[in-house]
């Protein structure tokens, strides 16, 4: 990839919009892309306030530069055709994700790399009939991913081994954290872990053990806390005196036990009609909106206080 | 319990001594056993370290009017016999606890509370004997309590309603986050919860999709990031348009097709080997301690953050 490469945008709903402030507060020209022309008008009013917010929480020097950096292009190719990598952010279903990647793949320049925000879906299930194939992978972020820094890299079989080397290049070079997968599996990482913990907390609630609100609870105020800046694996490595193998020695029977004794179902329901009452009573559906404003100023917060603190990037 | 009782620690290793801090800084006199003479020596200069560096984060007024508050005794009874609310910290087994709860029920005030610090044994498999048994429930904090507010509460057959309302209204004076179980599981919520993401964490680099490390920061610089403010039914929630309802039906499946394909098994010995290798690649045996000292600093600050920004106690 040239140096300061174009970036592109295709799809700019909440996920791209994200995606666009991340390459442009790095210091890449990004274009821009979204078939809907409501979504398109939306872009940049949300960046030029999301980038303030960042100002003022001191993740960013300054957003007027940033925002000359971006624009809105009328059609997917203007948006593509001079772009070194390219985003990909459209709805996630095979059907449409498909549609998106062919004409991508029309536009695109033949050493340019197209990264999906896919959060769950493998990139060989909607790539295989592009001519640069090989130039496609997963690049699955958090959202918003201007916030959340990690980015999961899942090759398909027929991705280029420079496509996944240079991507995480880039992402590091961006501020991302990039992780990378050696070989595709439904769900990748991220959500398998946070499927595996939900399934658990369903059947949990399901079978009357606690309240949603107390199930929350534990982990905001417990279990989430040291797994906001140590994984899984330096958590238990940290909690037996002889680290990690002393852990597994201590206490994977236990936890084994426990898995054989689950026998995975559906998440009924009835019981997911009965959460979702509780939750409306606790946040009335029209104050979901305001909710994730919330969330997503208490994670500037976070991201400032690691990077101050010299716990995240 | 009588206003601002006296309350007893029995095992005062570091799970017992965060519980001192807990109750002495929110103005309780502390009285505390251990067995173990040199366990018992080290307490006190522990507690005028730890207290120095709540009172440095702003999360303590004055640390040597807390420290005032804490004393060593001698004999268990000297500790236990006017204390309205006990906890015990010993080590655990089965037969520890046993002998350990059998000890303080011979001492104890008939109305006093007895809370464990058990992390996944429930009270029913050692407190049977006890003359006092209707007081005896489950206390578990995460480690180190004084920083970690969560502590769940989950009582025995036998536990006195009463005995569970009185500790759920003394955790949350004292500035924990109590959560209550309606009955015992093994695990409770918060091992259950991290055995059910651990679980599929080690089956993921058993089969090599991904390295320890990545699999650490795809949790530490992503999923685990919102899970230290919100639980895991808010997070799920605030991801979809509709709400936890709309989100159940979007992913629901795609997370049980992931569960189903998992058949559990135990976490593999040679992989555990690996691991262990690995981790003692990245921090050596012998700096552990010098990493837990780390991670307790950025719980500290962590906890401050979280105080300052109204999303934690």
């Amino acid at each position: 990839m040239t140096e300061k490469a174009v970036i592109a945008i295709v799809g700019a709903g909440l996920v791209g919009s994200g995606w666009a402030l991340v390459f442009a507060r790095a210091g890449y020209e990004v274009r821009i892309f979204d078939p809907d022309a409501a979504v398109r008008e939306r872009v940049l009013p949300w960046a030029t306030a999301s980038a303030k917010e960042l100002a003022e929480a001191g993740l960013l020097a300054d957003d007027e530069t940033v925002m000359q950096r971006l624009s809105v292009c009328a059609t997917l190719a203007e948006a593509v055709e001079d772009a070194g990598y390219i985003q990909e952010s459209v709805f996630e279903t095979v059907e449409v994700k498909s549609n998106a990647c062919r004409a991508i793949d029309a536009a695109m320049r033949s050493d340019a790399i197209v990264g999906s925000s896919s959060s769950g879906i493998p990139a060989s299930r909607f790539t295989e009939a592009c001519r640069n194939r090989g130039r496609f992978l997963i690049a699955h972020p958090v959202n918003p991913p201007h916030l959340v820094p990690v980015v999961e890299l899942v090759p398909a079989p027929w991705t280029d081994e420079d496509a996944m080397a240079e991507t995480q290049r880039l992402m590091t070079e961006v501020g991302q954290v990039p992780v990378s997968l050696t070989r595709e599996i439904d769900g990748f990482i991220l959500n398998r872990l946070q499927g595996a913990l939900l399934n658990e907390a369903w059947a949990l609630y399901d079978e009357g053990y606690a309240s949603l609100e107390d199930i929350d609870a534990t982990v905001a105020h417990g279990l989430g806390l040291r797994w906001s800046f140590m994984g899984p694996f330096e958590t238990i490595d940290l909690n037996a005196p002889g680290g990690i193998t002393d852990y597994a020695a201590r206490l994977g029977g236990m936890y084994h036990d426990m898995a054989a004794k689950r026998v995975p179902g559906p998440w009924p329901q009835e019981t997911i009609r009965k959460a979702g009452e509780e939750r409306r009573q606790v946040l009335p559906q029209s104050d979901l909106a305001t909710r994730r404003a919330w969330r997503d100023a208490a994670l500037t917060r976070l991201a400032a206080f690691k990077k101050s603190s010299g716990l995240g990037p």
